[in-house]
């Protein structure tokens, strides 16, 4: 469906605090090519809006979502019934402040929020795609919300802002559109998934791929889900987005409910009642198969891969200007890996703030309240703005 | 089986480069209490032993073996198939000389390499036990250890040595049978299971379950077996067993036999086709069952537990003279818990010698060739050896 009152209408005014959903369909007269030289045409891309446009349609900042996020940055989300996941970094008065900026999150293609996916209808077949949705990269990703951004008649972004997979996406942005990206901001990220990264990615699928309920994909039509296997790699995943001290100090040995060891295989430990209780209520929010695609996506992450493997070659030349931050606990995606970004930016001139946070809570520290985050964040923005001259409506 | 050739008459000899394996049946008379109050009687333990005891029966050096582990330290493993697990630190001239010291390896309770376990038979059934095998304990195993040298008629232990789980379990011997262990040596271990730790195994004890041919433990008189999710387990687990810097230099985003991304489901990666291996190899030779009974085993293991959480009441008064050895590059048992250990020994006053090896292999390196390693163990085991007017016969 295109969105002509949105158009022409109400992307002039303000959404209010809980934003506004919409979906459109893209590609129609030129289907989106994909890194895997498939196409697609006629998709659906979901997003929210929040705040509003300036006249001169300067003030844009695109929020990208991590692997298992959606457009829902604040607001209470339809698909969990809970608050956005990121209110405390975007809205009237946060770091990203929605009384300045026009904030705009896209549903990430692949996903199941609404944005075209494997469990999505296949026009061919009248079936969900299931496998044979076309695999995809973070690069499609970008292009699609790009895709979305020209439907909307927004040239620029003032910012392109995310953690995790949705720093991944900030970085392909400014690789991708440097004159259409003035200040990206990456945080807990990473410029390519490393074998540990595609290692823990890779047992999560093959546990999906192992429950019998998958079925090659085929489950969606079925009473019985691969549930099991999905809330297996959840858990898996899990454990890598919080630090070994993290853990130790929430969790540490303490029991669940119980004085002593019960001496079989329930949740004894709160860890474990914790972590199952990831898995389980995982899989009533994440489709099996987006899951195995996003996660494809992250691994063939290499922005490197076509500069030799060096960084620095991707930014040369860009007017972009960066802000990097990483957490001192994030295992997965390490402080080491964003001096990297950083180094590399600088090597070549571009314009770079790199901080190092120093928190325990491993990679989740972007999503968690954090001053430190919230006033970097908030500043960088903020001077940028200023010395562009980018202003409110 | 009660082997009294053995015990009249083999125990003396020497038993070669590949050793001799056996297997007695202990408990017939008193059984083996174990922690969770539960006894066990008449049960099989597996064992196999190289070198020759010498005369005092001064000169006996347990070695322990790791979750996935067995008694086949050197010598071609009838499980396997492949060389045993140690030949680089144990036999003729090497760190634990057979030449000089007569050592042995014991199958660990709840085990499936020969020792009594989920896998064997209840005679109370005539079925395999599967969940109704009682839950065990790091102390259980020991005291079953304890067992075997008692119907062996080894007092004491020159030594008792092991990396990961068989740390754990020198370290239950020094703190159990402080008159029976001379020296005891820790590699890459811990003094508790973290909640990271606890994390990891509950997320492979998941995956066994979450298998649809798993049923509740009870697959093994039928066809299909829980191989998937037991290899999902395998694989989440193998990716703890080394370092990130380890993966990188190994793997990187190295292809499997292609030149470019293949965009599909398939291993891609070198990493990915290398966990899958592990994945699949491991089902052949270990039983999902055991997988569960040991992990848990391995969670309940927290030595200051019944001392306040603190480590150095447990060797209050210990004579052991202990080697603690960790890996700069072992992120699931890091150097602090194993200085955490030589600290608390230190502060009682008890003998203890700590080296944190430089390695990138991760937490495996303990299994690898490691010069410094061998030459800390061999070191210490020669020294105290002398020191103790230990010979060999």
């Amino acid at each position: 469906m295109i969105m002509l009152f949105f158009m022409n209408k109400n992307i002039d005014e303000k959404t209010g605090e809980d934003g506004r959903a919409d979906v459109v369909t893209l590609g129609r007269d030129a289907p989106l090519r994909l890194d895997s030289g498939e196409e697609i045409s006629a998709f659906d891309v979901a997003y929210k809006s929040w705040g509003r446009l300036n006249e001169d349609r300067s003030n844009v900042v695109l929020v990208c979502h991590a692997l298992t996020g959606d457009h829902y940055v604040r607001g209470i989300s339809p698909i969990t019934g809970k608050r956005g996941w990121w209110e405390n970094m975007v809205g009237p008065g946060k770091p990203v402040d929605t009384d300045l900026y026009f904030v705009l999150c896209i549903n990430v293609l692949g996903s199941c929020a609404g944005t075209v996916g494997p469990a999505s209808l296949n026009p061919a077949t009248g079936k969900p795609y299931g496998l044979d949705f076309p695999v995809i990269t973070i690069g499609d990703m970008v292009r699609a919300q790009a895709m979305l951004l020209d439907y909307l008649k927004i040239e620029t972004l003032f910012s392109v802002i995310g953690g995790s997979m949705g720093g991944m996406q900030a970085l392909q942005w400014a690789a991708d559109y440097p004159e259409r990206v003035k200040t990206a901001i990456a945080i807990a990220t990473t410029w390519r998934h490393s074998a540990q990264n595609i290692a823990f990615h890779e047992v999560g699928r093959q546990a999906i791929m192992a429950d019998a309920n998958w079925k090659g994909g085929r489950y969606l039509d079925r009473e019985e889900q691969p549930h099991a296997g999905l809330a297996v790699a959840r858990m898996a995943a899990h454990i890598t987005y919080m630090s070994e001290s993290g853990l130790t100090s929430r969790f540490g040995r303490s029991l669940q409910d119980r004085d002593k060891l019960a001496f079989g295989f329930d949740a004894d430990f709160q860890i474990e009642s914790y972590l199952r209780h990831q898995g389980i209520s995982f899989v009533d929010r994440f489709d099996a198969n987006s899951y195995l695609y996003i996660t494809r996506a992250m691994d063939y992450y290499d922005l490197s891969a076509d500069h030799d493997g060096v960084l620095a070659k991707v930014f040369q030349g860009t007017k972009t200007r960066f802000c990097v931050l990483s957490f001192t606990s994030d295992w997965l995606y390490t402080t080491e890996e964003s001096r990297h970004i950083a180094r590399s930016l600088n090597a070549i001139g571009a314009r770079v703030s790199f901080a190092d946070i120093d928190m325990d809570k491993g990679h989740d520290s972007f999503l968690l309240d954090c001053a430190e985050m919230d006033g970097i964040v908030r500043g960088f923005l903020n001077s940028e703005a200023e010395m562009m001259g980018v202003q409110g409506s």
